[in-house]
């Protein structure tokens, strides 16, 4: 079925080696066959009618081709899309992007546009550093490279409006209950209450006196995000005053500069923490692309920590999911997963694993079932859940801290809490959610994995609910 | 209904001159007077639950109010919610969008989350410099100033592919046809094929002979859209060879370096031409936010052409929405559109008016209904429909230059094509479509605008559909 005059589509056609792939879902007002046509020509080299200034080379070594479309009923499904590798400016992710998720979110014959996932060739890899320090560098830091132990973390809150004081007043009294690690809020930056460089200065003060008292090693990421001029302004400060890390908003960064700034934190051997605010408008809904296709950019591209959901807490994104992008976060390679929409992936060899982020309205209560998905890679991070700790901050960080104990020595919450007062409180307060329906599902993505797939490639994007 | 132990509707709240209003469409698992306050909570200082860090001062200076709310069914509705102005870090962006559009896309108890609009107070605009040139710099340049007729553009085809010399021979063919500007697609940057620099001279070469030729002045917008530091080398090649215009992919870039890129572009007097590949994954569907509060960012931080879209052309994007967007572009101010689901808007007066882009399937023939929508201030571009007429691209871009020459004339295309040959090819291929459809709409909004927008508010953003 031709769209503006050419054909895309060649069933024929085995993708090679140094292909991009992308696995799109569609349903437009149009046959499945031609929503696929329009998708190929206008992310590559056509439009919605016939040229005179076509030539062969451009149409030989530069279209996309669509390899197969699984249909779900007439209007929609699923199409898998080669791109050659010449036909991108191979180092420019904008220029990528403009291609593959670019226009083509804009057709008119569409109701829904949801790129799935991308398959990026070795090739493409290759180029890009990924994490300096990564997951080990971070544990390296803090001491746990050998008890393997989850990370814990905190956000102070409120959000916003504590003065620098009080918020290193906060962040002291989270090291001291027990955690490893403060992070500044996402909407939190340089506001007039709360001065960037006052703000870190009191908390690196904070933090230094927490390494003299307790003798551990704390972190803290004071948030950069900004215009880029800003931003590494406030890069060179924290460096210029020795401080070994800081946040980043990477999905409102966009591009143009995640690349540039984490070539500097990586000059500088600062860890980024990577927030990841605004992500899920792309990443939920009909018209958007999943996060995993960022994750992977946020890889290659080398940020050290990254938030990816908590498969129990506030935030959309549910067990199976989490898993898959803790996967892709840390692993080395894993299989296509058609009921979670994703290709298959394999991480070229210099590409250092990430350290996963799990935060969204978790507490104590909720760290067992958390870890049980993610593993104990993980950072556990909680904001209400322990500023509204009964005992405030500090006990609040104890409570965190004693849950990861208890899951690191493999002893269930509710046990644990019997000598472990603030823990019992926290659970008391919040309620304590067991493990058990995670593991369940888990298990059952195992066994039912092909019917999984068969139930999504029936029931297209919708049928995807129950596991994303 | 409180949300983690705190409220933030206030029926009684009336908002002060400097807050910043946001209007947002919800659905979700729960009563939308909870939603609105999840929202309220995430995007300001709150969190789900009670904490023990709350104090006075932030409460009453820097929480976000829901001031209204117009339930659509139990779980569903628009919502208005007041940001006070010392809540932000003013200057910078992300950290605006962090808050605002940020985390709120990723609440678990959301079904749909679009963020209609949102009305910029006059104070963070006077910050912004607004465009250099603007529209009126560009019809200068183009000595267009005094006859107001629209412009004419080109995107030389296929998208990627041609060489420079191949490109720059379409961009000839084209400014002797008749058009006043060629831009470079969306997805060519610097790909081997066609490296950047290469296709610059030879572009602004032809440039040069046609203007030797024609006594005519001639635009070309490179596109230079990359990682910052390339794109600045690219800004700094374009202007130290004595070329007034760049193009710029400013969705793609994000905020964290349009701003940068504008004031650089501004202080070498350099237009520029702004593309918005992968708007249209905020914009349309069910999370997200309407591509109005991006433009509004776009015209504050000063660009001078931007893509709003054909209303008839191959992309998404009614008659009554673009005609909306014309108007946030050049007009001083204008009303609530519920309908469109849009705050009123006024502009400070700082902020000169930019140049709409009619572009997206475009041709000759839709070039009458095209400026009959947008008026004579725009620039209608074509791609396809004039490398593909039957006599190629110098014929199909005479075609369109008549079409227009016809449009201030006040003279219909069909009678015009009597005496003009390439125009009449054009129709008599690609079809013409005539005002009467898209002027009828325009009478019908003026006449129904309040039962359109009672009708949107019984149904929801759903209801929007028709109008947008």
């Amino acid at each position: 079925m031709a769209y503006g005059g050419y054909t895309y589509f060649d069933a024929k056609y085995e993708p090679a080696k140094d292909d991009f792939i992308v696995l799109i879902w569609a349903k437009g007002t149009a046959p499945i066959e031609k929503i696929a046509e329009g998708i190929a020509s206008e992310s590559s080299v056509g439009t919605w009618t016939k040229l005179k200034t076509m030539n062969q080379f451009v149409w030989e070594h530069l279209r996309a081709r669509v390899f197969k479309i699984h249909n779900v009923g007439k209007n929609a499904g699923f199409i898998w899309i080669a791109y050659p590798y010449e036909h991108f400016d191979s180092k420019n992710i904008m220029q990528f992007c403009a291609s593959v998720m670019g226009n083509i979110f804009g057709l008119k014959e569409l109701e829904e546009l949801y790129v799935c996932d991308i398959k990026f060739p070795l090739k493409y890899q290759k180029q890009f550093p990924g994490p300096k320090a990564g997951m080990e560098g971070v544990r390296r830091y803090v001491g746990t490279e050998k008890s393997r132990r989850p990370h814990t973390g905190t956000i102070p809150k409120p959000k916003v409006g504590l003065n620098p004081k009080e918020f290193a007043h906060v962040a002291y009294e989270s090291w001291i209950g027990g955690l490893d690690f403060v992070k500044d809020d996402e909407n939190l930056v340089d506001q007039k209450f709360c001065p960037f460089k006052e703000r870190f200065h009191e908390v690196v003060n904070a933090a230094e006196r927490v390494e003299k008292e307790t003798g551990r090693k704390v972190l803290y990421s004071p948030n950069i995000s900004d215009r880029y001029d800003r931003m590494m302004d406030r890069m060179d400060y924290v460096k210029a005053h020795g401080w070994p890390m800081v946040m980043m908003d990477v999905y409102l960064m966009g591009f143009s500069v995640l690349p540039m700034a984490l070539e500097q934190a990586h000059r500088y051997n600062l860890f980024t923490h990577a927030h990841r605010a605004g992500y899920a408008a792309a990443h939920r809904g009909n018209y958007g692309a999943n996060f995993v296709i960022y994750e992977k950019y946020y890889r290659m591209l080398g940020v050290d920590q990254l938030h990816i959901g908590t498969g129990v807490g506030k935030m959309e994104g549910g067990p199976l999911l989490i898993k898959r992008l803790h996967q892709v976060a840390d692993e080395k390679k894993g299989p296509a997963k058609m009921y979670l929409g994703m290709l298959d992936f394999e991480w070229a060899p210099h590409i250092k694993p990430i350290f996963s982020v799990s935060s969204g309205g978790m507490d104590a209560g909720k760290v067992e079932a958390s870890v049980a998905l993610h593993g104990r890679d993980v950072v556990v991070q909680a904001g209400g859940g322990i500023h509204g700790h009964p005992l405030g901050t500090r006990g609040g960080a104890a409570s965190m801290r004693q849950a990861v104990d208890a899951v690191a020595k493999g002893i269930s919450l509710p046990a644990y809490a019997k000598t472990h007062k603030e823990l019992k409180m926290a659970l008391d307060k919040f309620g304590y959610v067991s493990p058990k329906a995670v593991l369940k599902e888990l298990a059952d993505e195992k066994k039912n994995c092909k019917k999984m797939d068969a139930e999504v490639l029936r029931q297209g994007r919708g049928g995807m609910e129950k596991y994303s």
